[in-house]
């Protein structure tokens, strides 16, 4: 009796130490999925949570596209990730379109016995699903999405106690993508706003109609054929919005003049780099894109404005920007000329390359221009 | 012998049993915690959570002013709350400080015997320390601050389970109060590049200096004193700091005539509401903002532009932005006439009460005025 006793206490024992470092692991990963607000970086990280406290081959998140009623594989770990992260589900389609469409959890340890299993996912990925545990993924209430982890590795069943840490773990991927929305969304709002601004502005001189849209898009072009850091993407864009921004302290006379400007009118429009700077220069967060709104008509030879840099003293933004902004100003109707093809402005941006223009900014363009991106 | 074994198995399992609960409980709380990106509630919360978890009558969160060299206790729960978050401390000052300064958790069970221990606190909160915990929070290896517990409730010593448990929930309350500090920084970003365009839009017309900027002080003040949410304060702050962009497509020769406008004349700068909502319309964040700047110039009476709104048709933003508007402009110098005393435009405002006004408005400006934030 004392015999049979100390064993179920030791399997007791066994369990609930088992829970114990699963519990610490779910901890653990509770604070690697919050501590970015990357929406990319959150579901990646979801999915190797649920794979790695589910002790399975690998897991998946579906997220709910409310307008077209679908479920899509947003990521999967692992080789078949390419292929996996295609499919999309309806709404109710399969188990993982049960669980979204019920907002309840659910296991399927004989996945092949059940009628809801859809094997669409298997044959596309050429991956055979033994078994797997599936819970929706809510912000207050609302399905947003699934969580799910397939194949244990041991082969067991997954349990209910299983089921209790997947849900918990869907909890912080809830919280974690929530962050990752609202952070986005700020982000949106403020480069929205920044491009409505620099519109608006734009709209003063109606000669330069979605410059500042074409000089971001070129900018961003070169920008992935430079080896530049993220944030250092995130700021050339930026500063592409407001390169012009200055122009908002230029009088309409001269800014709107539909002739060619005196010397005297083009020293005015000049200075529109260091009020564009100005308007900036004291906002912490956009102290790096400062020196690209200021310096976007410096020229490499020292001979641009509005202090004559040279070379590599030109921050890279600003050499980025001045390509991007030459070649549409070329490429567009002025009042005084009309547009240059294409292939003649480009001939013009090799001309001035090591002169007016940074050589491996030219070359990062007409990389991009063969590319189609430009 | 098994008698003794039994023993020792039972006090090992409720442990462990402990253990799993305050492993469960740790997991709740960092949910709790990155549950928000308001900066305050994070805080908040750490309290809440760090005294939960330590099962403590008391905790708080002391977070480092680096250029002061100074610590804060940000906030601590409970009736002394007032008294204690006054108190700052030194670096290498008493406990805390010391924590704060080596980067190393420390317990005390014993405080009154510990040198380091310093007394200030207990002091000016009339509050007795038996023992404490305490552990640093750290972002990325630098600290931040410190979270401690206070007198553990059932009187036993703080051991290393609860040094390791507070050191896990102090790992996530340090990644909770750096996503709310990036999330701010972003809201920050925006609301300075806003208030700089308002600014710079504003130096075009040479009369309005600081009108924008007054406005908004103006419009926070008449908020606080009006049953509004706390997004529509944050809204009423945003459509203040925007209410005049239009005028960035009003021409300067209009905007800055130094008499008397004509009638076509005012006709176009009467179009800078819609031009203002025109600009900000498409960006889905701001769409609360856009009622705000569209009728600014509304009447109660139905006498304002651009739609000659009535009473509760008119938007609440937009009321309050009026009367903080129209009480800036008379009370400023303008080229054709010279401003009126603070008296006698607060006189005009009460006059105008109910037919050009919101008399609720008008209230709430009046007690902030006697309040002195106007």
């Amino acid at each position: 009796m004392k015999k049979v006793d100390l064993d179920e206490w030791m399997s007791k024992l066994k369990r609930i130490e088992d829970r114990v470092e699963r519990l610490a692991l779910l901890s653990q990963l509770g604070q690697i999925l919050n501590s970015t607000l990357e929406y990319r970086e959150v579901r990646r990280r979801a999915i190797e949570a649920a794979t790695r406290l589910m002790k399975a081959e690998t897991g998946s998140l579906l997220l709910i596209d409310r307008e077209k009623r679908k479920l899509f594989f947003e990521v999967a770990l692992g080789d078949k990730e390419e292929t996996i992260k295609t499919v999309t589900l309806g709404m109710g389609e399969g188990i993982a379109g049960w669980v979204a469409q019920k907002g309840k959890p659910l296991i399927a340890n004989h996945p092949e016995q059940d009628h809801r299993f859809f094997k669409g996912v298997d044959g596309r990925a050429a991956f055979k699903t033994r078994n797997l545990i599936c819970v929706p993924v809510k912000v207050k209430k609302k399905v947003i999405g699934v969580l799910e982890a397939v194949n244990r590795r041991s082969g067991a069943d997954f349990d209910q106690e299983d089921l209790a840490l997947l849900t918990s773990l869907a909890d912080q991927v809830a919280i974690a993508l929530d962050n990752a929305r609202l952070y986005r969304e700020q982000e949106e709002m403020f480069l929205q706003t920044a491009e409505s601004f620099a519109d608006a502005i734009e709209k003063r001189d109606p000669y330069t109609g979605g410059h500042t849209q074409r000089v971001t898009v070129y900018s961003q072009a070169i920008g992935r054929h430079l080896p530049l850091k993220p944030p250092e993407r995130k700021w050339l864009r930026i500063a592409a919005v407001l390169h012009d921004i200055g122009k908002l302290g230029i009088e309409d006379q001269i800014l709107r003049k539909p002739t060619q400007l005196s010397r005297e009118e083009y020293d005015v429009i000049k200075h529109h780099c260091d009020l564009g700077a100005g308007i900036i220069e004291h906002i912490r967060q956009l102290k790096e894109i400062v020196p690209g709104v200021k310096h976007h008509h410096e020229q490499i030879n020292g001979k641009g404005y509005p202090n004559g840099l040279k070379g590599e003293d030109i921050p890279m933004i600003a050499k980025i920007v001045s390509v991007s902004d030459t070649y549409d100003a070329m490429t567009t109707d002025r009042p005084y000329r009309k547009a240059l093809s294409k292939e003649a402005a480009i001939k013009e941006l090799k001309r001035c390359s090591g002169t007016q223009f940074d050589r491996k900014v030219v070359r990062a363009f007409l990389k991009a221009s063969r590319n189609g991106e430009i």
